[in-house]
């Protein structure tokens, strides 16, 4: 069939070295821990069990040492963000539910202490989050407010006579909601909440609640509700917590953007309360960054046992009378999963671009305004592209297994139930990709920089308008395509690099330029009108802000192969990285290939090629689908999948042995089909013989 | 903003009454009968509990009296076959679990007990499993074969001298595998084994064979293990069945198709083997068709749960400062979810036409061969897609809920997780596919009736090659492109029913043509070229196949669209359906824009009205969304999702009420952004005064 036909020789280990990146060396030692059987959840259904075995997780998590990385040299840690991120994402091989949780704890509820809070406090609070002695919760959802932190319901009012704080529930629907820990292990929680203080409401800040005891028991004036079953994290005790004129000290607010002093005097290094509000939320990026990571991990691990099984099994005959064939032989099966493949290698190699950004903002390198938009645009988008295609991979994968695949023991329905959430958590995907179209826009035009109309638009609007814009390379963009499509482009082969980066770019250019053209009007209509006119552009913005960053994804990926240019002794694991560019840069212009033509990009004739020659990739990927997978760095111990490991090939190979000793008995039985076609030959014989 | 401007005046129950269709009854029985707490499994994670609750639920819907619908009149029934099916689908409604448990109990054990035994099978047999009685199994997959039946490793052999049969897994690969009611329930099963009588195999027969005794342990010689915990379906005990050697009477052979004599002389009414096996196979289509249907039925409960949360859940302010917006009203969301509602209207009143079919050849009324093959293809293609429709509806319905569509009391995820493993049981996905792409290759050319090369095409092949072929209607369309695609219907607007149907079926047309002349070729290969040639047409013949289904089902929406005609009384609900069909249409043709501009069905030009129209489609649906859900005609006893219920509303208007209250006090605390806004335009005021 079409896939055997000389394989390259690649090394897995060459390719895993590219995928691993920079901080291969922690993601190497936390894939060890998530083998470690204290890290794996026991297969019950059971919610308390699952819950306990997630905190042992999260403790020996601690032990490892590997959560103080992100911590400042002076607090033993060694500012090492991005390490500590990459680390982190590999938890999800142990298990989903031990990422979430050790994330609400470390990166959320030890990451606010650290980058909203004092010296004092992190004197206080910030050791024993990381240790693991003190459990938290980051409350900041609400059931009335998700993505829109801004509109927040719950209060933390000053009262200058006790100089304390009191938090209040002031409605149902501003009750903390899906709040990880807060159903059995949290002691405190972060609060967000409307400070108030001599009269003023100074926006959303984050406040230091105690909201259990030592015993486990509720604090007075909290209620603790449990959020129950999900359709996945399991292990994650997720509550709903309200507050009834609960007492804080002064000294509980975090105030490194927002202070009060002990007479209720409001203060700020931030003037601008939009600016100051945004300020705060982007220190807390780091959440979006380790999902785009985890879904990566999670994608990988999908693929790798799907992959596993697909070289194995083997179903129906095919070329041999007697020889089934080796499903990963089958074209559509190679074209359900070999593009993923791609995508993945691209999803992973952009996440090294993330994890750089991430790392010069946190470590102090580069803070500027600047570096600070471009990352949270990238996390942003990442995040949102990333977890999207980690539940589609998983999918595929769990249906390229047929009935073995939706077994709990082969961990692929796990992984993707657990996964389904991360679409819409720190930053729902669809208001995520809004966000960076609405900065493609201000980037287009200086016009748009105080865009403040209609729906997400004016909250995510309220930041860009007092920053300097980051830049997308969209201008670069918009001069190159003119030289570019140029006849000579026009002859290059469909698998050239500068014809898909040219494909890919032009089409956001055209259609950021199209989108700004029907938003001009807005500027001068009245807030109903333009938030009308805004609403009727939803879907081509996000559409305009996925295919920025598949592009800014393609050319991580683009970059990541020409690394190779130079290497000469890898000179098949190069090809073979261009053959993943390739298959992703085709995939994407496939799947728009209807605009491409429409736009005159691509005539229909070059278009044409581009189905057949994904199937060409698709087939020559197959050849090396082993080591592709391989290069992924997972063992046994970390897949934790039956159908994985070869117990399929042992299965045929009993089987196999069982026909072959049968044929050769005298008692084997003949097939009735041969005898029913020689009785009808013999009657065709006679008859014609008659 | 863009929903509300003067949505149409429609009554659900007239669209309702259309979607229920001919077997409106026995669905509305059923939907009762699912919002009886009998059938609704309990809140746990806890298998044994799930189980035994599903048994439960069994035992209700077989004292409700409808599992006899099917039953033939001589035995107590009304040979009611497609009301049977309309009201089993229903059971999803309390839980998939039940749909599935009860599938295997009544449709595919007692289902080959009444389509493959005898009188007297049927007087011992089939009234105890229609009455829940005798629960039992149907054995047919085995791990090392699932969609290939003729290949099942597991041996009947016959042996005169005690008239019996011995069955036998003479390996591991043939154990009977994910066999629902094994794990825990079952009694007896149907086996299905290779039939081997006086040394010659007769293939693939089927066997009751009991397996448990009184107190619930397996019987001696069969071994039966747990599946233990899957992706879904947790009520229902799957598990696995081996046989070492286990003698059942020569009676115990259902022998409709296929009888031995005492003597071991093998007798069938049908000579050939081939013809045989898929006749006895194809009694139990009915699988299919029910998990069509029960597709729909989860797609309904996904839009009904997250439309009505659609509606009130507001986030972020748009064209008022105050109030925030509805998400319905948001584009996005628009066109997340109203293609969505029209995709399954189509798969509603599609899955009419296929009960219709099924109605006709299981009552007898036309049970030729040409009527079997149109049901087989309709039920294989439609099963596919609809399957896979529902997995991605109520995928999008959960993530349009936010957090909420993440817990398990909004049922979403839950859904989601039991019908996953629809789309490779019964029948893979992708195997169903290349089936009907098949039949349309043979339909095409009768060159391709004997097609006997590569993969899976060898096993769909047999069955064809000696019959008469099945008319899917291709030859017309054929005929008609050329006369349909004058300037006169290019002039027609983009919204016109010929237009989209003419679109539609060209395509088909054309990838069937294309296929049928790059396969051509095989017909003069060696097996093994011919088998590579043909996998490399796999991926297109697989979207051909896809395509066509697509086309029946957008004609049984026009159909149906069309029977208001002539009900000038319901204007409005005929004008609503033509908004569905448009949209459906034009979805289609969107989602393959470029196949149809490459191959000059549509200019640039027309293309380009595409998208902006599917816009104004949905918004405009948008109006009536609460109607349109409110027709599939369920009540918040069948829906049980707490965000379905006005639990949102209400917690939005307890805010809105204390915000009017604490507004009118006098220390309702200043927003800082205001000052800071005054403060900004005072110093900037100061400054062009100085």
């Amino acid at each position: 069939m079409t896939r055997t036909k000389a394989p390259l020789t690649i090394d897995p280990e060459v390719l895993g070295e590219l995928l691993d990146g920079r901080w291969a060396a922690q993601r190497r030692r936390a894939r060890a821990l998530a083998a470690d059987p204290a890290t794996v959840p026991p297969d019950t259904g059971d919610l308390g069990e699952l819950r306990e075995a997630t905190l042992s997780g999260v403790k020996a998590l601690a032990a490892s040492g590997s959560t103080r990385l992100a911590l400042p040299e002076s607090r033993g840690g060694r500012n090492d963000h991005a390490g500590y991120v990459a680390g982190f994402e590999e938890t999800v091989v142990a298990s989903p539910s031990l990422q979430v949780k050790a994330g609400v704890q470390f990166g959320l509820f030890g990451g606010a202490i650290q980058h909203l809070g004092n010296a004092e406090q992190h004197a206080q609070w910030l050791e024993p989050a990381q240790s693991g002695a003190l459990l938290g919760c980051f409350a900041m959802t609400e059931i009335g407010h998700g993505s829109d932190v801004a509109s927040l319901g719950t209060t933390a009012v000053y009262d200058p006579a006790a100089e304390e704080f009191v938090i209040r529930t002031p409605f149902p629907a501003a009750a903390k909601e899906y709040i990880g820990n807060a159903a059995a292990h949290g002691r405190a929680a972060i609060v967000f909440a409307q400070l108030v203080t001599a009269g003023v409401d100074h926006g959303v800040h984050a406040f230091f609640v105690p909201i259990r005891d030592e015993s486990g028991r509720p604090l007075p004036g909290i209620t603790i509700e449990d959020d129950g079953r999900k359709g996945g994290l399991l292990g994650v005790d997720n509550g709903r917590l309200s507050f009834d004129g609960v007492r804080i000290p002064r000294t509980h607010l975090l105030n490194r953007y927002g202070d009060v002093a002990a007479d209720g005097t409001y203060s700020s290094p931030i003037d601008s309360p939009g600016r100051r509000f945004f300020t705060m939320l982007g220190t807390l990026v780091q959440g979006r960054v380790s999902l785009d990571g985890a879904a990566v991990v999670a994608s990988k691990l999908g693929l790798d046992i799907a992959v596993r099984y697909g070289l194995q099994r083997r179903q129906f005959t095919g070329a041999s009378d007697t020889d089934e064939v080796v499903l990963m032989d089958y074209q559509q099966h190679q074209r359900r999963l070999m593009p993923l493949i791609a995508e993945t290698y691209a999803n992973a190699l952009a996440h090294e671009v993330l994890l750089e950004s991430f790392q010069r903002v946190f470590s102090g390198e580069d803070d500027s305004d600047e570096a600070r938009q471009v990352l949270e645009t990238q996390a942003a988008g990442f995040k949102a592209t990333t977890t999207w295609a980690a539940l589609d991979i998983l999918q595929e994968c769990r249906e390229a297994c047929g009935g073995a695949g939706f077994m709990s023991e082969n961990r692929l329905t796990g992984l993707r139930g657990d996964l389904d959430v991360y679409v819409t958590f720190e930053g729902d995907n669809t208001v995520l990709l809004q966000l960076v179209g609405k900065r493609l826009l201000q980037d287009y035009s200086a016009e748009f920089k105080n865009i403040d109309f209609g729906g997400v638009a004016r909250f995510l609007g309220t930041q860009a308008a007092e920053h300097s814009l980051y830049r997308s390379g969209l201008a670069n963009v918009g001069r190159t395509i003119g030289e570019l499509l140029t006849p000579a482009l026009n002859e290059k082969r469909i698998r050239s690099g500068k014809l898909q980066q040219v494909l890919l770019s032009s089409r956001v250019d055209a259609m950021v330029a199209d989108l700004a053209g029907r938003l001009r009007p807005a500027a001068k209509m009245s807030q109903a009108a333009a938030a009308e006119l805004f609403n009727e552009q939803q879907h081509e913005l996000v559409n305009a802000a996925r295919a920025y960053i598949e592009l800014l994804k393609w050319e991580a990926l683009n970059q990541a192969m020409h690394t190779f240019d130079d290497r000469p002794e890898h000179a098949d694991e190069a090809k073979t990285l261009r053959r993943i560019r390739d298959l992703y840069g085709l995939t994407l212009i496939e799947r728009n290939i209807g605009w491409h033509i429409m736009y005159g990009r691509l005539s229909m004739n070059r278009a044409r090629q581009v189905g057949p020659t994904i199937n060409r990739l698709c087939a020559k990927l197959a050849g090396n689908a082993g080591e592709l997978v391989a290069a992924f760095g997972y063992g046994p111990e970390q897949r934790r999948a039956t159908i994985a490991e070869g117990i399929e090939q042992q299965r045929q190979d009993e089987a196999r042995e069982h026909y072959r000793q049968a044929r050769a008995r005298a008692d084997y039985p003949v097939d009735e089909k041969v005898l029913y076609q020689q009785k009808r030959q013999q009657s065709r014989q006679e008859s014609s013989a008659r």
